[in-house]
C-alpha cells in the first residue's frame, strides 16, 4: 500500500472536480432566484444509489431543507442526488417553506426518475422570504438536461451554490486502495454568515470509494470537527449550514471499514478535502485580506486546544491587529487567558510565523520591521504553546477589515 | 422608610462625586507615565479604615497590582486608600512588576501614614512594559498634597484613571436608611479591551454606609453580575479589570445586613451606581456611535437569559447592522439560536424598540423607514422574548464601526 511514513497517503488532483469520482454528473443554471444572472440552481446526480452522510448546523433555528435532507439520508443512508438553490435560504419560512422544500425534492426526483427519498435539498440566501417556486419549478425541468461529468459542468454547479463568495471552492484528491485509484472531491460555498440575512456554508463531497453510510458518517464527522468546525469568520453560525457526502462505490475497492488497511488513507484524504474547502471559506471571509491560522499546542487536551484556538481566531482585537499588521501579542495572550481552559500563566510561548514575541509568558524583543513584513503577507500563522500536556489543534479565520464593516453595515435593500 | 412600591429606593445626586460620601478625599496628577499631559496617577483616601470589597478579572493572566490588592483586602477586609496609575498596566512584567506594585503600595502608605495592607493598587495601560518607577515615586510624594473632598479633586482622580476613554465616568446616588442620608458614588474607566495593548476596566465605589466587608462583597458581586459582567465591547477580557468598593461607615446608620430593612434599598442603589458606570463604558466603546441594549425575557432561567443576551450583544453581525441602522432581525435570531441555551424555535419574538420584526419566529412586515429612524438614534434597545419561562436579563454593548477597525488596526507605535 506504500503507506510508509514517507509515502504520501493521498495525491491532489489539480484538474479534478466533483465529477471526477466515477458515477457523478453535475450542473448549474440561472432560474431567477438571484437578481444577477449568476447561476442559482444546481445539482449533483449519481448513476447509482450512493452511500450518504450528512452534518448539519447546530443552530436551534434550522432551515426547512435541512429537515427534508435529514429525512432523505435517514431512509437507508442512500442518495442519488442533491439539489441546491442560492439566493434564498428558505429559513424562518414556516409550514409553506417546509412544503416548498418537499416540493423541490419530489419534483426533481420525478424529473430525473429516482425515488424522492434519494434526493437531498439545500438552500442558501436571504432568510425569511418564501421561495419563488415558479422559478424553482421551471429550473427543475430545465436543469437535468445540463448535467454532465466534465469539469465545466462541475464548475457551473459550483457557481450555482455561491452567494457573496468571491471565488469558487472545489478540490479533488486521489488515494490508492486495494490497488484501485479512488477519487474524493468536494465543493463548498460560504464566507461566514456575514452578509445581511445570508445563510452560510454548504459543502458537498463526492467519492467513488466503496464504503457504508455509517462508516462514511463517522469519517465525515471526524473530518468536520477538525476542519469546518475549526473556522470562524465572525463567530456566527447560520441556520442553513450543511455538509453532504456521497460515495458511489464504483472504484472497485473492497468496502472500507476501520479494519481495512486503506481506512487511514481514505480518512486522511477526506479530511484534506474538507480542510482545503474550510480554509478557502475562511480566506474568502467577507472583507478579508488574508487567511489567519492559529496553531495551539501543549494544551491539557485536544478539545482544550480547540477551544483556545477558536477563542484566539475569534478575537476582534486579534483580527484587527492582523489587518493592521500589528504584532500585538498582548491581545493574543489575553484571548488565550479568557478561553476558560486550563492555562499555566507562566509557561506560554507565542510566535507569529517564526517570530517569537512571548516566551514563558514574558515579552521577547523582536524585529518590528520583520514582523510587519510577515504580517503583511496573505497568510498569517499564530503559534501558541502552553507547555502543559500534548493537546493540539488548529483553527482558521481571517482579518477584520473596513470592508467587513462596510458590507455588514449596508442596508439589506 | 418610605419604601412603598411607588417611592424611589434611591435618588441620583447630579452634583455628587466619589468624595460626596463622608470620609473620602481624592485627587489626581500627571507624573509622566502618559505621553500626553493628562493625569496618570490618582488616589482615593478614606479618613477611617473602610470596609472593603473587590471583584477581579477572570482572565488567567492577572496583572501584578491585582495580587497586591487581593492581599490588602484579604487582611481583615479593610482599606484606607486606593492608588491608581494609567499609561502602564504592569501586566506580563514578571517578578519586577510584582516588586513595583508592592513598592507603589508601600511608598504611598508610608507617605500618607497608614498601614501598607490598608492600600489597594491598580494599573491600566500598556501590557508587557515595566513601570517607570522614578516617575511613580515622585508622583507618590506629590499626590497626597492634592487630595481634597471637592468635586474638582474627584474629577482630577477620574482623569487620572482614563486611557482611551473619551469621557469621564462618575455617578452618585443617595438613599435614606435609619433616617440617615447615605451616599454611594462610583468612578470608572474603560472602553473595552480594544486599544492596542491597553488593559481595560477599573471601577471604584465609595460609600459612607455602615456595612461589613463580607456583606459589601456579597452586594458588590451581585451588582457586578448584573452590570459590569453584562457589558461587552468586543468580547475581550483584560488582564487588569478590577472593581473596588470602600464603605467608611460615617453615615450613622446601623450596620447593614440581609435582615436590615434598608438592605434592599442599599443593594438597589449600589446596583444603579454600577449600572450607570457599566453603560457609560459600553457607550464609550472604541469607535462606538451608540449604546446597544439587549433585553431577553421568557428564558428558562436568568442565567440562560444572560447567556443569550451576551451572545446577541457580542455578535459582530448584529453590531455592524446597528451601526448601519439595518433592522436585520435575521442576525439577531441566528445569534439567539447559537447561544447554546434552550430556545423554542417556534415562539421567539424580536422587537427593535417598539418595532416588532419577528413574532412566534415568523417575520412581521414593518415600516423600514420607521426602523431606520429608530436605529439612527444614540441608543438602540433589542427585545427578545422566548416565551418559555420567566428567565430575564439585560446586556449592554455598542455598534461595530469603521473607527473600531481603524483604531485597532493601527500600529502600537
Amino acid at each position: 500500500m506504500g503507506q510508509g511514513h514517507t509515502a504520501p497517503l493521498y495525491t491532489v488532483v489539480a484538474e479534478g472536480s466533483i465529477t471526477t469520482p466515477k458515477g457523478f454528473t453535475a450542473g448549474g443554471i440561472h432560474c431567477g432566484l438571484k437578481k444577477t444572472t449568476r447561476n442559482d440552481l444546481g445539482a449533483i446526480v449519481c448513476e447509482v444509489p450512493a452511500a450518504a452522510a450528512g452534518v448539519y448546523t447546530t443552530n436551534v433555528f434550522q432551515a426547512a431543507p435541512l429537515k427534508v435532507t435529514r429525512e432523505s439520508i435517514g431512509e437507508g443512508g442512500r442518495l442519488r442526488a442533491v439539489l441546491v438553490n442560492s439566493g434564498n435560504a428558505n429559513a424562518c419560512t414556516g409550514e409553506q417553506g417546509e412544503a416548498d422544500a418537499y416540493e423541490m425534492r419530489n419534483k426533481f426526483a420525478e424529473r430525473v426518475g429516482i425515488a424522492a427519498d434519494e434526493v437531498a435539498v439545500a438552500s442558501t440566501g436571504v432568510i425569511g422570504e418564501l421561495l419563488k417556486m415558479d422559478k424553482v419549478r421551471s429550473g427543475i425541468s430545465e436543469l437535468p438536461a445540463k448535467l454532465a461529468s466534465d469539469k465545466q459542468a462541475a464548475e457551473s454547479f459550483c457557481q450555482a451554490i455561491l452567494t457573496t463568495d468571491l471565488v469558487q471552492k472545489m478540490v479533488c484528491v486521489s488515494v490508492e486502495i486495494d490497488g484501485q485509484l479512488i477519487h474524493i472531491a468536494g465543493a463548498a460555498k460560504g464566507s461566514g454568515m456575514i452578509h445581511p440575512n445570508m445563510a452560510t456554508m454548504l459543502g458537498f463531497v463526492t467519492t467513488d470509494a466503496e464504503i457504508g453510510s455509517e462508516a462514511l458518517q463517522q469519517l465525515l464527522r471526524e473530518a468536520t470537527n477538525h476542519t469546518f468546525n475549526m473556522i470562524t469568520v465572525d463567530g456566527d453560525t447560520s441556520t442553513n449550514d450543511m455538509l453532504v457526502a456521497m460515495a458511489s462505490g464504483l472504484a472497485g475497492n473492497s468496502e472500507l471499514n476501520p479494519q481495512h488497511e486503506g481506512w487511514a488513507a481514505f480518512g486522511a484524504a477526506l479530511r484534506h478535502v474538507c480542510e482545503v474547502l474550510a480554509k478557502a471559506i475562511a480566506r474568502d471571509g467577507e472583507g478579508a485580506t488574508k487567511l489567519v491560522e492559529v496553531q495551539v499546542r501543549g494544551a491539557v487536551s485536544d478539545a482544550s486546544a480547540q477551544a483556545i484556538a477558536k477563542t484566539v481566531i475569534g478575537s476582534s482585537l486579534v483580527k484587527s491587529a492582523v489587518f493592521g499588521a500589528d504584532a500585538n501579542w498582548g491581545r493574543i495572550i489575553a484571548a488565550v487567558g479568557r478561553a476558560g481552559e486550563p492555562v499555566n500563566p507562566d509557561t506560554v510561548d507565542i510566535s507569529l510565523g517564526s517570530i517569537v514575541t512571548l516566551q514563558q509568558s514574558r515579552p521577547v524583543a523582536f524585529d518590528e520591521e520583520k514582523a510587519l513584513e510577515y504580517l503583511k503577507g496573505d497568510t498569517v500563522v499564530i503559534h501558541v504553546d502552553l507547555h502543559m500536556e500534548e493537546g493540539a489543534a488548529t483553527a482558521w479565520g481571517c482579518d477584520l477589515t473596513y470592508d467587513y464593516v462596510r458590507i455588514n453595515a449596508a442596508y439589506r435593500t
